[in-house]
Formats: structure tokens, C-alpha cells, sequence
């Protein structure tokens, strides 16, 4: 992998397509394609956009190389003019998405492609791969942390991702959705989300005793030290183990940040039993962690137990969003230009409905309630339509268009921002604490009944009149 | 990720552990660390042991380079010698471990390792994560393909797989365990998997009919094209304009390989209704091909409803395994060589007495009975231990004693083999496969009892009597 050349990171069918594409001519032709996502993980009221970043760096270094070309042509399918014009492959076109950290919801676009058909076509599965995991472990880590009630949660699952990338993209993605750290390193050296771990039970393990074993560990690292305190008994070594430790080595230092980590056992039960044995020591400083195959369901019923626990350390039910692996999204063509530059919208009929598309360039409006600061509702609108706010506007609902609401005294925010004009970078990347901070504020701005686990409210993502009748016309068209 | 150094890809406590190893001068010390997993996904009767390939890349390209040391630099707590250590860093130790598409089984080490405590607690993390992620996609594959009862499985799912590797090593995996292709091109190129597929919707719709989209395709690829029927109306639209094309652009050309993909709808009835189509166009020879979330139980209902489907595109449900996506492999120290050079077994215990560790360092051998070729049982054996197949043997049951077995006439194979000494890789790694062939061979030699999806029969894994006694003397000493 490490030689690796990510723009080879395609379905096979996007050179054969593009192959094909090339030899219609079609690769001067301008094409818009739309990546949107049906249903959000673990029936949850919205999900949080991620991996854009990735996907800018992939576009910049999009190229085939010459090993690339002599593996395609290998193949004996392609045409030579295809492979030369490959080997000159560059991105030109433009590329629209909501900012990372972004709440969003089913059916909007979150990224949009305007380019000639080849460059469009064979980024399709890198930039759904790279968005649909970063979206999933941002959108699984916000339900942790939600569920967490402003206790510390940390990333701690590289060892049972799904592979590297699942590590180190994934802790960065559970970063944004708000865990405050990570124990993966390369995540810290590479984006620079905070990495921390103390010990395994090997450490443990490695000394004759487990009193010895934190009594060098603390020497060592008098600051903020966490013992682990279940390698043989929690209760009646581990822990009396720990406060000897901490006594013996910290407090006359003067250090008082030191805590201890539960992995094993009742967790709810071993912690308060913890917290009792601590504070019965004068140690009502040391903090108390926990792990062991945690999710937001889990730590919601710990809180509710009155558990108490401060961190919670959380793996593989976090890094691979276990109860709920997958986040659906597709890259579906909305729009192609005929000769004369004009846009003709295109449609995707299905067998199933809920897999019919939203024709057109569009553009994605949010609007904010002025009075409580809220998200009311989304609109996709026509790529060339404008949201008079003045104005009382009403929208509906295209699936009962008898379902209507009219807002008034509302911000109309446009989700999509330039990324790529041209070929060019335009965006300025935020830092990724400012990412997660935007992400804060603006899971904040939703209403609770959006939040709930349980059955939340559908928040509005409605149609313009305009983009509506477009819509039926094309169904009419070619839904027989 | 271009310009990562996988050496960092590790827990961040790895390295807090290491500079204490080192301070203690435990750099010196062998110690002995056994990678096994406590339960097979999706309830099933055995895991496809897959990965070891990629733990070799990285073991043989295991290093810190200046970046990696200033940024540990930077966080104040690691020892100057330590850092000068890590400079000069290589691993020096052995590992054995089953090779990739053996069929293992809970609480059996698939990969043991043998080297100074630093060397062997680097790599604990990636070794995990990789080892993970692969056996459990090629235990999934291999669970669908058996499903699909010798109908072909291709794998499709990269644009669901969470990140790069996901893709690209799932796409391995999956081959590990009996797909026989993948839509992922780089896959191909990295290892040799073939790399197929046709066209999506974008294709079609990319012209002014179905029927064009469909004809300028098999005019391009004569050879064994698939074309997607379902963009507008499969049975109305779809088939009819694929039969045509069919018949105009390939049979006269004497072309007789081509198939149809089915995408949507209720895929059972559309298959049967599109092969009476197909067959009544006298197209018998056309296949017919289906995607759309399927995973071996689906599958299973397919071929009991008789759908007429010669081949199964699988995507998200195989390449992120979302039924059980988490491959719990743990990496355990088992022993610790003291001054005298003797091996002393360590043991974890714990308030969940499933997460006791097997001390020692041990030997895996599988037995088979020499009548039917089928594999009866494995045994841990310590690592000194060797097995007089030329009498009769008496296994019994670690966790009830009193349920014993004898066997006669048998074969013992090691299943654990050399794959580092001293740091110098010492394998030669089977290609891809043949790693294949293997993993379909070994599936055969298991009863059927054991490969069945519903409460599958518990194959034996038992302790030798040495280990067992070690393991209880353990247990008195530290269980309390």
C-alpha cells in the first residue's frame, strides 16, 4: 500500500466507462453529479458531514502513473488515445460541498461535481468511500458524546478498525463529532488530534508485582498517570494497589491529576465502588475511566445508574459504528450540458422509489428561525434560484405536497461552499478544532426532538416549487 | 496518509510503555506475546486466519524516522536515550503464525511472537488491526460464498468500505475467502485480485436512450459485457433494450458471453421473469447477475426461491461485514524470559473469566482423522511438547474435564509456522492464489457441522495436559 496511488482507488467500471466516455467525445462535455445519502445510521435524525479534507488532498494529487498505465493496458481493453490522454489526467472541474462538521440530512447533496464526464466519473468511488466513512464514525462519535452529558470520550479503537485508513481517518472523523482525544498516534502526528494511553495489561504483567508496576509507572510519569486496575482483581488489588501508588509517589510531589481505568467487570457497580474507595482514601481528586465495548446506548444507561465515571475510553463499537457499519451514500449524475452549454437535468427512475433522484444543479439552503436561532427546515433549490428572507416564504413536503408551512422572519444560510473552481483549490481549510467547534455549534442549532435516539423528528428537507415541477416532468418522462 | 510511516500507527501507549521497558532496561528481555480472537463473527463455527501479508510489509519496513521522533520530541515525556533508540529501531525477534486462509477457531494463537519487550509491544497495535480486519472479511466472504453454493461472488463494495484499506485490503480478504474478483481496480494492481465491472447508471443516462447506452457499449466491449437493466423500468425497458442489442450487436459477431445486471426491485421474481425473457429471445447462454445489499442470508433465501442468478455482486454487507463488524482479536503477553534465560508463563485474569488468558508459549496442532481427512480437534501444546500420533491420544475439555475424547489413526499438523527469525523474514509467502485454493481445501477438511450458520457445532480446542496444569497453578497463584 505504501507506494500506493489512490487515483487507481476506483470500481474497474469508471475506466471502462471513461474509456467509453473518451471515445464518444463525451469527455469535453460539462456533467454535474450529486453525492447525497438516503438514511441516516442507527435511525438517527441527521448525520455529521465528513472527509472533505481527504478528498481535496486526493484531488490535488489525481494522476496515473506510468505503472498505472502499463497495468490498465495490461488489461487489452483500452484504447492507446485513452491511456495518453490518462496520462495527462488532471481535475479541471468544480467542486461544491457543506463545510466538515456540518449537521446534515437525507437526500441533500453534500458534495457536488461539475466537470467533463471522465474527470467526474472516475473520482466517483474515492470521494464516496472517503466521505461515506469520515460521515459514519463523525456521526456515530456525536451520538457517543451526546449520550455522554459532557463527560470526557476518547477514540481508543485502532486495533479493531477496519483497516488503517478505518484507524487513523476514523479517530480524526470521531474528533470532529467531538471526542476530545485519541489513542492513536499517527492521528496525532498526521492532523494533529490530541493522542494520549497510558498502559496494558502487559505492563502490568511484565513486573513481578502489580504494586510494582504502578510504582514505576507513576515515577515515570508523575502527570496525569492512569493505572489500570483489572489485571487480577479490581477490587481488591487493583484499586488498593493504585491509592498506595498514588500516595506514596504523587501526593508528596504535590501531583494531584492521576486516575484509574476500569476495563472489565460491572462497570457501573466497580465504579462507584471505586469512587467510594478513593474518596475514603482523601484521593477525591483521582479521576475514574472506563472502557470495554462501550457505545452511546451503554454509557446512556450508565448515567442513568449514576455510574461514576468521568472518561469513557471508547473502541471498536465507535471506530467501525458497530450497531450500524454503514453509511449509504451515492454519487448519482443530476445534470449533463449539450453543446449549446445549457444544463438538461437527468433523473434516476427505480423499482424502489425511496432510490429515485433529485434532477438538476442545485443549490441547498438551511433556514434559521431568527427568534430562537434553531434550523427550521432545508430547501433544494434550482442552482440559479435566489431565497428572498423578507419575504414569508412557504415550503412543502415533495413526498405530500398538502403538507405546507409558511416561515417567516428566518436566515437562509447556503450549505455548499467552493472548493474547486477550475481545477483550482479555493478553500481555505479550517483547523481540526475548529472543525469540531463548528460541529458543536451547529448540532446546537438543531432541536432536541431532531437529537433523540428514539424515533426523532424528520427535519424538513423540502423542494422549490421549481425544482419540484422539474422533478415530475422527468418522472412523467421516463417512469412510463 | 501518502507520506505516513505505519511504525507510528499505534496506540500511544505503546510508546509510554516502551520508554518505561526502557528505562528498566526490559528493552533486553524476550517476552511472548499469542494474537488470538474469544468469538467468531456473526455466531459462526470458524474464523479464515487472513492479513499476514501486510504484517510482514510492515515488520520489514518498521522504523522511525526524524519526522516521527521530533514529534514525539514534542510531547516532553519520552527519554532522550530512548528517542536515540527508537532511531536505530528494528525488530530482531521471531513470529509464527498460521498461514493466511487456514480455518482457526476461538482462543488458539494465530500468531505468536517472540522478542525483546519493546519489539514486541510496538507492533501489538497494527498487528491487531490487521490481522482483524482481514480475517474478518475473508470469514465473511467465505461465509457468503458458501451461501452461494457454487455460484460466483464478486466483490463490489469499496465505496462503502470504511477508508482506503478497507477497500483495498477487504478486497484481498475477500479473495482470501472464496470471492473470485473485485470491482476494486487498485486491488487488482497491488495484488494480483482480478478486477472487473461494467457500467452504473451514470452510463446510461450519459446518452439519449437505454438503447444507445446499451449499443455503444457492446460495440466497444464485444467481450463479455454486463449491462445494467434497472436505470428506468427493468422488465419493460431494461430487458427488451438488452436483448436487442444483444442480438444486433453480438450474436452476429458470434459473441456468445454476455450477461444482464439486476440492481433493484425484488430481485427472485425479476430473475426468473428476465431468464424467461432471455430464454425466449433464445439468449440462453446470457447470465444474469445481481446486486443490491445482499449478504449469505439473503443469498440463502435466493437459492430457495430458485431466482435464476449465476452471479452475486456483493458490496456494503461483505466489505464492511455489517452484521458483525468487529473482529475481536487481542494480543496477550503469555511469558517473559527471565536472567537465567527460562520461560516464565504470566497469565491475565479477570472478573470476566472468558478474558483468562492460555499461558505459555505453546504450539497449535490440528489433528485429522486419517479415515475421512476431516479435522477432529486442535490442541494447545507447550511449546516443547510433541504429539506420538503413532498411539492413541486422550483430548479433554479445558472448561469440564470430566468430557474426554480418544482419538486414534489421526495426523498432527502444526498449525503455527516460522515467519520472522531474528528479524529476518524467513517465509515464502504464497501468492494470492493460492492462498485461495488453500482456504477453500482446509474449509473442506471441516465437518459441516461446523460450517453451518445456526448454532454451529463447537469445534474442539483443548489444552495438553502440561498447559493445563500451568495454566490452574496460574489461577491459584493469582485468581484469589
Amino acid at each position: 500500500m505504501d507506494n500506493a496511488n489512490l487515483s487507481m482507488l476506483c470500481d474497474f467500471y469508471e475506466l471502462t466507462m471513461s474509456n467509453g466516455y473518451f471515445k464518444n467525445g463525451f469527455y469535453k462535455k460539462n456533467v454535474y453529479f450529486d453525492l447525497f445519502f438516503r438514511k441516516v445510521p442507527d435511525n438517527g435524525g441527521f448525520a455529521i458531514a465528513a472527509g472533505l479534507e481527504q478528498v481535496i488532498e486526493y484531488i490535488k494529487n489525481l494522476h496515473f502513473d506510468e505503472n498505472d498505465i502499463s497495468y490498465l493496458k495490461s488489461k487489452g481493453i483500452f484504447d492507446e488515445q485513452f491511456l495518453d490522454y490518462l496520462r495527462n489526467f488532471k481535475f479541471r472541474g468544480d467542486i461544491y460541498a457543506v463545510p466538515e462538521g456540518t449537521p446534515v440530512f437525507p437526500n441533500e447533496p453534500i458534495l457536488t461535481v461539475k466537470a467533463p464526464a471522465i474527470e467526474a466519473q472516475l473520482i466517483e468511488t474515492f470521494l464516496l468511500l472517503t466521505i461515506n466513512h469520515q460521515s459514519l464514525i463523525a456521526t456515530k462519535a456525536n451520538r457517543i458524546v451526546r449520550a455522554s452529558q459532557g463527560k470526557t470520550v476518547l477514540e481508543f479503537g485502532s486495533r479493531r478498525a477496519q483497516g488503517v485508513s478505518g484507524a487513523v481517518d476514523g479517530a480524526r472523523a470521531a474528533f470532529i463529532g467531538g471526542c476530545l482525544g485519541t489513542a492513536c498516534t499517527l492521528t496525532d502526528e498526521l492532523y494533529g488530534v490530541p493522542a494520549g494511553g497510558t498502559m496494558a495489561h502487559s505492563w502490568i504483567q511484565m513486573f513481578d508485582s502489580e504494586y510494582d508496576a504502578f510504582r514505576t509507572y507513576c515515577e515515570l510519569y508523575p502527570d496525569n498517570p492512569t493505572l489500570l486496575v483489572d489485571t487480577y482483581n479490581t477490587l481488591k488489588s487493583g484499586i488498593p494497589n493504585a491509592i498506595k501508588v498514588f500516595k506514596e509517589v504523587l501526593l508528596p510531589q504535590g501531583k494531584t491529576d492521576f486516575s484509574i481505568r476500569l476495563d472489565s467487570g460491572d462497570i457501573s457497580y466497580l465504579s462507584k465502588k471505586a469512587r467510594k474507595m478513593l474518596d475514603n482514601a482523601g484521593l477525591t481528586n483521582c479521576k475514574i475511566t472506563a472502557s470495554n465495548s462501550l457505545d452511546e446506548y451503554l454509557i446512556r444507561d450508565l448515567m442513568m445508574q449514576g455510574a461514576q465515571i468521568d472518561t469513557f475510553g471508547v473502541g471498536e463499537r465507535l471506530i467501525t459504528s458497530s450497531s450500524s457499519p454503514v453509511f449509504g451514500g451515492v454519487y448519482k449524475l443530476v445534470a449533463v450540458e449539450n453543446e449549446s452549454g445549457e444544463i438538461v437535468p437527468k433523473i434516476k427512475v427505480s423499482e424502489n422509489t425511496t432510490k429515485i433522484t433529485n434532477p438538476h444543479f442545485k443549490k441547498v439552503y438551511r433556514y434559521f428561525d431568527n427568534e430562537s436561532g434553531k434550523a427550521i427546515a432545508d430547501e433544494l433549490c434550482l442552482y440559479d434560484e435566489t431565497v428572498d428572507t423578507s419575504k414569508p416564504r412557504t415550503i412543502f413536503d415533495p413526498n405530500a405536497t398538502w403538507k405546507t408551512k409558511t416561515i417567516t422572519d428566518f436566515t437562509a444560510k447556503e450549505l455548499q461552499v467552493p472548493i474547486f473552481k477550475n481545477g483550482e483549490c479555493v478553500y481555505d481549510s479550517p483547523s481540526i478544532t475548529e472543525i469540531a467547534d463548528y460541529c458543536k455549534e451547529q448540532v446546537s442549532l438543531l432541536w432536541d426532538e431532531v437529537k433523540r435516539f428514539e424515533n426523532p423528528h424528520t427535519y424538513y428537507v423540502d423542494l422549490s416549487k421549481k425544482l419540484y415541477e422539474i422533478k415530475n416532468i422527468l418522472l412523467n418522462i421516463y417512469g412510463n
